[in-house]
């Protein structure tokens, strides 16, 4: 049977020269940075230009790169280290409605901790609209976290012209750029942001490591106690292979990104393209132009996305419904719940995200597959049976 | 020239049977443990092995294992995590003067939430007196933090004895277990403790990669918000080939745990007891017999520590002053300062860890190098050259 990978949103294979850069480092370089001797000096040198890559990547300076163990630790960082340094000031934080489970739980965290939350709603494409985080600013606002992309919706936000609300305001201005750092351009002095997110595995890299950028002269606090590495900043011994992993891979991504765009966006405009031919009542989610080039969202209606990801897995593909973090719960998306879908018609959500190696051969089968499951699954489904009463009825 | 490794305490190598386990988890078996597809499973089912290696090396149930990127992390997240989630019954909380920066820092950050934190002295071969914990204790009191073996002296602590104070007394009770686990028996029935914090790369696992046990029914705080992974208490993508290779780390130290003890206390003796023939004025540091068996821990009066440390690298030899996390602070270590040793004596520490690859040519190649180096850097002490002074003008 073919296997077809469909889910880089919940995390990429490594890039085959990605793992040979981490394969020393697992073996005779295992030094540990902190260490004034030459295993140590190895580390540190490696991490040293791990840091070169990943700030080329995003255009920052190396210095302003805090490495951290996942994009969830870099979130939790941004929002409670920047929330935190600053509650002197005033303790109100504006979030918006579809931004990943790490940064909204962050922000209810802080919630407990005495500080105020508001949540700014979204469009049905899932847009953020600079003037609603404008109508939020308060005198007491510390903080602004709004995604760079959602990496279920695939929407990219405009983060420039809230970066100029922020800096207006003179508020930290926090974007996780998990979902498009390394996928897209992102630049920190383009977007304007004051940190930002992101994470090795979402662009074939390693597992086990993400980046915060933190702008020179913005102050943090630690989230990690302990030691003095990464300048007093993020304790515990650095992962270096992961580190050295990550670095690779913005570079190759740095290298290689305008080709591997046009390639993804190829494929899910085919997909998107062809869908509707193939199957009743899909409902494309997300913006239709700014969004994500690997991303190809949509809603089945009157049937689960549960099952469907199950069935197509029987046929070898592997694709999610949500995001991966939260498909253990089960529960219908907050992200297509907030771009105002009905409960009924995010439960049948499906996520496609396209990589580098997959071809249009594996789009192919997918059209070919998916409409037979989901013709089976209409069979069994209730809200089908009421549905099609209802048409006839009406006739 | 030869090469020897002599800090196993900031680092060890990774076995290549735990090299060659997670392998390929770094290739085809890329999925993210949270997907609901084959690529999911694979990871997934590859983290219960993990978890149930982990869990027999320290006598514990797998649902008690919680993977997390570093030791240091585990300890932030057992010292806030433990506190916060017990808050309403009190906010004061005891930890000992030679914990770990990632304790004691963590504590000190409570501080700063409003907890009150006591510390517990040391005698001079680097013991807790539990004696001295029950006298700290409050009604008040939520937690214990003492770790059950220090990095830096060696010394083992006697945790079933604070643990029966702590009990009777029902305060939760933390122990540090990160330069001990995987190195000598660490059984938590045994030991009695509520929750136990290890990392991956003190046993010849990866970095990145830490466990925190936590004691069935005993609350917590996550550390990290975002997904429902690690049953809710830990979010971010699981790094799964670092767990693999801990999971395997611990499955062979388990196993040849008695060799490795006996192979490393008699390389450690090789070099404590040659010392004082070879170098005048050398204080050894630790318990004379608790003591972890690969850990050799002096000072050499009248040097300092670091440029000892230097010469010895310059001659191929690897080893440390103090924590590898804390020796770019360049500052006398705070562990041999509660032990009582004067800021004097305590900046010529130097720490040599050995590991299952030493062999006793490199006991002999460091006694052959060091003797003149102390010399050639007593040459250049100025407090040496009072002190022979002042022998001269005694006589």
């Amino acid at each position: 049977m073919r296997k077809v990978y469909l889910d880089h949103a919940a995390t990429t294979p490594l890039l085959p020269e990605v793992r040979e850069a981490m394969l020393p480092y697992l073996g005779e370089l295992f030094g540990n940075p902190s260490c004034l001797h030459d295993w140590g000096d190895a580390a540190r040198e490696a991490m040293d230009t791990a840091r070169e890559q990943v700030a080329e990547l995003i255009g920052a300076s190396a210095d302003e790169i805090i490495f951290t163990g996942s994009g969830t630790e870099s979130n939790n960082f941004a929002v409670k280290g920047l929330a935190l340094a600053q509650q002197g000031r005033g303790k109100h934080i504006i979030v918006s409605a579809i931004e990943h489970f790490s940064v909204l739980h962050s922000a209810k965290t802080l919630e407990k901790w005495g500080f105020e939350l508001s949540e700014v709603p979204v469009d049905r494409y899932g847009v953020v609209d600079p003037d609603e985080v404008r109508k939020r600013i308060r005198k007491d606002t510390v903080l602004v976290s709004v995604m760079h992309a959602n990496g279920e919706a695939g929407t990219i936000e405009s983060i420039p012209e809230i970066a100029r609300i922020t800096r207006e305001n003179n508020i930290s201005f926090h974007t996780d750029a998990i979902a498009s750092a390394g996928t897209v351009p992102v630049n920190v002095k383009e977007l304007g942001v004051d940190a930002l997110s992101l994470a090795g595995n979402q662009f074939y890299g390693p597992k086990g490591v993400g980046a915060l950028y933190i702008r020179q002269g913005v102050r943090v606090m630690p989230l990690l106690d302990g030691g003095v590495q990464e300048e007093g900043r993020r304790a515990g011994t650095e992962n270096v292979p992961a580190i050295v992993g990550l670095g690779k891979a913005a570079e190759l991504a740095t290298k290689d990104m305008a080709s591997r765009m046009k390639h993804l966006g190829y494929l899910r405009d085919r997909l998107l393209n062809e869908l509707p031919a193939r199957i009743d009542h899909a409902v494309i989610t997300g913006h239709p132009e700014n969004r994500l080039p690997g991303n190809a969202s949509f809603c089945v209606q009157f049937i689960e996305g549960e099952s469907m990801l199950m069935l197509l897995n029987s046929q070898g593909v592997a694709v999610t419904s949500g995001s991966a973090c939260t498909s253990r719960a089960l529960k219908a998306s907050h992200v297509l719940i907030a771009m105002g879908l009905s409960h009924e018609i995010a439960q049948g959500s499906v996520l496609f995200t396209f990589g580098i190696d997959n071809t249009e051969k594996d789009v192919d089968y997918v059209l070919e597959v998916l409409p037979p499951i989901v013709e089976k699954l209409r069979q069994m489904s209730p809200l089908y049976a009421k549905f099609i009463k209802k048409g006839e009825g009406g006739a």
